[in-house]
């Protein structure tokens, strides 16, 4: 009972769970391994200047049963004078409405009704009750999914708020413990928690596993700890590794390949996930970081990724982000005189006639065309496979394509340049070049002003 | 069958197996593996212009039947044409002489005979035909030893000259080339390899497993080829650190304690591991890994290692290496005038007797002291516990531990200072400092001259 406790606070103090004078909410379901949980804080909280709130939460599952073990757990927190934080929830019917399985609605259900009760309550840390046990099946679950280190590392004893003090007891301590101390508790009888794939771990697998190596227990255990500080290690370098590689650009990011491949594969895997997951909000799928390995190794030019991102491969860079919207510009007439707004509505056209030769001074935006060599009405459209143009001051004809190349306009918004055509011709790049044949010269009788305006986001 | 071929074409390529114009053992039993091995080496060998060697080892363990598999692996390359390669060893004897399990044994002289192999035939390459199959038993035996981040990533597709080229083919896809090419070979009807546990592991383990994973095989076979690069990622990190941090102290390491602690924990541990394996050709145990981060952390002084090394902190550095030979100067008589050997040999002290007040200079290495103020025999030993002295300059009694402490000298260095006694007094600390109540002054009518000396190593 005394080693109990005393690895407790060992597991508290190696990874500083508390400071001391918190205001800890201990998550208590009324089973075995929370009322423990209870127990040992409670044990802590003189020493440690610590407030304890329970929680409980009923996941509107089990009925009756379930009301049982409220009743025995409010009443658990009376007797030992400790605030009472309970909200009822319908796991089914969330289960139904997100597409979740029961397990998987509840454990949400769990985490939004902890977050709002640290909220509510200003508690700084939320304790768990997850055991050895519960870790040593966690990580062979994962190893039976084939997960990485970020898997078979287990439960972590620290994230964010919430803290797992008895993650170093075997289940068999925490129940000697509360016997010794006499502690009632509740048996949940459903099979919500553990899952059934848990009850086939704990049940077929372990015991299997344990006739091959009698002490798997143990080693898996510490196992999960190394492995979490080899991926803690990883996650660092490789943070500092996409601070460097990687800048934020727009609604994506922009990544320097020939950086990327300098890194070591475990690594530049890491980075590629990170930004994945920043911009994506869940992990990269095994496929697909494949197939993005393969764009920053310049096998693939280009790749579609979940959650509608891509990643493109544009000269010495990578775009990893949302498909640019709005990726072509429709075909349309442009009114002269007036305003021609384009697709997405992002970007105008004004078009103006002015007698005489050009008077202001011409810019990347603003084009003065020669009217008298146009063919109205002009259209503006994207470039297309084939386009040439004679782009000013070049004196030749240019393919559209190998100019966007020159002048380093990214793979990714080169659709984005409006192009302005007069029959066939391309008279103007906006944003870019005149086309020499139609420029507004000194010679000019009227002039076509044209002006690319974008809107204000 | 052709997607056999560019499996093995893919590896080959992405881990740049063969560049193409080596000379590359084929290491083959005459099994189904090694058999197709050889004819998919065969299939490649005039596009990459490689020259094959059929290497064949016999164990000396299964009589006949290994008789028969030579005589069939000797005609299969006589039919190929190429050379053959042979030898016969005494596995059980090698075993019983080493200590060894037969598989162990069996595995030493294997890769003996490789290595003399590669020198002698002049070999750049030697490949091996181990199978997905062989991958995913030796993770999940990895997994069942609970082995870290270098077990659970498996067989390597490249370690130094060995290669293996089916790594990504599983048994069902040898067997099958096997058939169509209708290729013969030979059943070992030995368990020696696959040894007892890899048996357990296929007949038992494996089948469970998959009653709950259906695709764990690939699941598994991905996760290695992850965890390996994960792996080889923070090997070159911490080999990195180390390099920075630690340095070579004659037999041993000094490490920098401060910059250790700024790591992360995963990465110290590996720093830690790199350097004890680098002296201990072995890896470093678990339960010396707790005990030497203890070091680090300042919550213990020294500790035993394997290898017969220590770790002992010392200021700011942790010495890592062989616990220093001959760690006491073993108590012995002055030979006045002459010179005494120290224990180990590598230090003596010479003493000279000269007329008159001291006429050299002094020097740490070198005593001048007031012959009439000494009682001979002079003894010569270890700083002992309690030992004090009046140092010169201070100009009071102070404890040689302190002393050894200001003057910074290595806890592991401490008894390896001699202390040269008159009576039970200290007159020479040598090497360091004179005692302030013995040392030669003008007055002096006879000088002693103590002067240590190193030998040279």
């Amino acid at each position: 009972m005394v080693k109990v406790e005393r690895k407790v606070r060992e597991i508290i103090d190696e990874f500083q769970m508390l400071r001391g004078g918190e205001t800890v909410g201990v998550a208590v379901s009324g089973g075995v391994d929370s009322v423990v949980l209870l127990d040992l804080l409670k044990g802590l909280a003189k020493d440690l200047k610590l407030e304890l709130v329970v929680l409980h939460l009923e996941h509107g599952i089990r009925g009756e049963e379930a009301r049982r073990d409220e009743a025995f757990v409010r009443d658990l927190a009376r007797r030992e004078g400790l605030p009472f934080h309970f909200r009822r929830v319908d796991t089914p019917r969330h289960a139904r409405e997100r597409g979740l399985s029961l397990e998987e609605a509840a454990r949400e259900l769990r985490y939004a009704f902890f977050e709002s009760a640290a909220k509510e309550l200003g508690l700084e840390r939320i304790a768990l009750g997850h055991t050895a046990d519960d870790q040593v099946e966690t990580v062979i679950m994962a190893f039976l999914r084939g997960a990485g280190l970020r898997g078979l590392k287990g439960i972590p004893p620290v994230r964010g708020i919430y803290i797992r003090p008895m993650l170093r007891l075997w289940r068999r301590e925490v129940q000697e413990y509360a016997a010794e101390r006499g502690l009632p508790f509740v048996v949940d009888s459903s099979n919500l928690d553990p899952s059934y794939l848990r009850n086939r771990i704990r049940h077929e697998v372990l015991p299997m596993l344990e006739g091959i190596n009698p002490r798997i227990r143990e080693r898996l255990l510490e196992m999960a700890e190394v492995l979490r500080e080899e991926d803690e290690a990883l996650q660092e370098v490789s943070h500092r590794e996409k601070e460097r590689l990687c800048r934020r650009d727009g609604p994506g990011w922009r990544l320097q390949v020939e950086e990327l491949l300098r890194l070591p594969k475990g690594l530049r895997s890491r980075v590629l996930t990170e930004v994945f997951q920043d911009l994506a909000k869940v992990p990269l799928p095994y496929r697909h970081h494949q197939a993005l390995k393969d764009v920053v190794e310049g096998k693939k030019r280009g790749v579609q990724l979940p959650k509608g991102l891509v990643a493109l491969r544009e000269g010495g860079e990578i775009y990893l982000g949302p498909e640019p919207k709005g990726t072509q510009i429709e075909e349309r007439v442009l009114v002269v005189p007036g305003v021609t707004v384009l697709e997405g509505g992002e970007l105008e056209i004004e078009a103006e006639e002015r007698q005489g030769p050009p008077a202001g001074t011409p810019s990347p935006d603003v084009a003065y065309l020669d009217r008298d060599k146009l063919h109205l009405p002009l259209r503006v459209r994207s470039a297309r496979q084939g386009d040439r143009f004679v782009p000013l001051g070049l004196g030749g004809t240019k393919k559209l394509q190998d100019f966007f190349v020159d002048e380093k306009v990214p793979r990714s918004k080169r659709s984005l340049v409006p192009v302005v055509l007069t029959g066939d011709e391309i008279c103007w790049v906006a944003g870019m070049r005149v086309d020499e044949r139609f420029r507004a010269t000194p010679e000019t009788k009227r002039t076509l002003i044209l002006r690319l305006k974008r809107a204000r986001r």
